[in-house]
């Protein structure tokens, strides 16, 4: 039983309230509870050694990413993070000074993004570290962007460079809150996802959710160096586009807007934020399925990269 | 390094902003961003096996505990929860129907207490089965209970039964939700804690933050059947007293409030929660320190329930 299998299993007949708007399934779930004309947002998300993160990794990198995980899924509701809880579970050699600079990452990104870090709980895992980060936000209740609003037409855009994140910038990479606000603030954003499985793996949860498909064009899709790099040393493995489309952890926002925004969302965001690249990758389409588009002509794509020769 | 001077270490210079009411370091983070009049409260709390619970344990207590002591430390607060998200770390070789067993436990509770289950996290902790919960909640401004405010001469209340709780109860506790908000809309509570380290463990962190001691009287405090049990199997460790003050787990509500209010306070409790004992267990002194009144005297008592013979 895979790991989807099993949450389906299990979130199934879940206890519910008046007070959720959204449950399992999107970036964050949606509350009734906050302040007026706002819901609230709460997430949570872990990281283990050995599995996140090797023994190798900055004890303050451990920390950024731990928490940056969560900043990330409050920015693809376009939220604002109110608050952080912060567990660790220790192993039983544990060196306070590592400890110490895990929480100096952590603080760092919070206090950029001012976010409070309120509390939290220590406890023990004797065989290896564990951090399992919690962020509450708020988000106007007119601007909260679901998976879910996606529509036949729809362009779709991803902010930054995909693939090859393991080799660096999956322990160092920046939240994307203030795109993520400011598109909600100009722009009629259909739907958004963080992409933490890769592009060909979390934008069928966009598809599904809003009963939709995609063609995505090969070659808009914005390819980092680290992919570029890593093909380049292991020439039998991924291609770099392979690669951009399911190494995973990116980080990076994917969201669809109606296709007449286009060119004011992508001249826009270069004023906004000129360091950080936007892409115009394809399009929603109302027939269901995944297809790329590149010189052959358009294929099926699966959510590990690869295409179906058809 | 103990796990209390870690946590003073880690919570100093924390990231804050201004929707923190009050950040680590009580039983709840209280927050500004909740609906008119009310403050939001968070809490997590994580469970491992082989130190919170045995790999003999049921699933579903395992579930039970671990969302229980997050809504004890809700209750704490009198506040009343809204919503939980659950993070749950499995070992390689997991049964689906062990985890299945673990939500049908976590969600009965949840029920009980109308708390949604929102969402959390499955990942892998190769070793061992750890579960972190995440509970949202919320309390009227004007009721919200800290731990810092206990005056000298308020008396001093216990609910339960004190004492043997690894025997059976910490597994199947109730949160005393019910009963902490009843206190908190009638009397004027000063301050509450939720017992998890014991009476002589918990009640210095109120005596602490309200800059005040206690008196304890030994022959009023409430001792469980198991912690009788537990000092007759083993008359050469802990008397029934020494477990009821220092065993630890029991889930119980401590508070402080004013002495006048005492008999009406024990009066409406019986005729509310006549299944559940309330104990006046002595009173809060302007003097700072512990202390124990027994047929030989007044003597200091230390967070471990030993008593100092002067």
């Amino acid at each position: 039983m895979n790991e989807f299998a099993l949450i389906a299993r299990l979130t199934s007949g879940l206890a519910t309230n008046s007070s959720v708007v959204t449950g399992p399934g999107d970036d964050c779930a949606v509350l009734e509870g906050g302040r007026p004309g706002y819901y609230l947002l709460l997430k949570t998300d872990a990281v283990v050694e050995g599995i996140h993160f090797t023994a190798e990794a900055a004890p303050e990198q451990i920390g950024h990413k731990a928490l940056g995980r969560c900043l990330s899924d409050i920015a693809a509701m376009a939220g604002t993070p109110l608050a952080a809880l912060v567990t660790i579970a220790l192993p039983k050699d544990f060196q306070p000074d590592f400890v110490e600079r895990i929480y100096h990452g952590l603080n760092q990104l919070a206090q950029r993004y001012r976010t409070a870090i309120v509390g939290g709980e220590t406890t023990t895992n004797p065989e290896r570290l564990l951090l399992s980060i919690v962020v509450l936000g708020e988000v106007p209740r007119d601007k909260c962007i679901l998976r879910s609003g996606a529509k036949g037409g729809d362009a779709l855009f991803v902010s930054g460079a995909l693939g090859g994140s393991l080799a660096e910038k999956h322990l160092a990479f920046e939240p994307r809150l203030a795109e993520a606000q400011w598109l909600a603030a100009h722009f009629d954003i259909h739907a958004m996802i963080d992409l933490s499985d890769g592009l060909a793996g979390d934008l069928p949860h966009i598809l599904q959710q809003s009963n939709a498909g995609a063609e995505l064009m090969a070659q808009a899709i914005p390819i980092s160096r680290a992919a570029k790099l890593q093909a380049r040393a292991h020439p039998s493995e991924k291609t770099p586009l392979q690669s951009a489309l399911s190494d995973g952890e990116d980080f990076e926002l994917l969201f669809a807007a109606p296709s007449r925004q286009a060119v004011a969302i992508l001249d826009g965001w270069k004023e906004q934020f000129p360091k950080v690249r936007l892409s115009c990758i394809g399009r929603v389409t109302r027939d269901p399925g995944l297809k790329i588009r590149d010189k052959n002509g358009v294929r099926s794509l699966n959510a590990h990269g690869y295409v179906h020769f058809a």
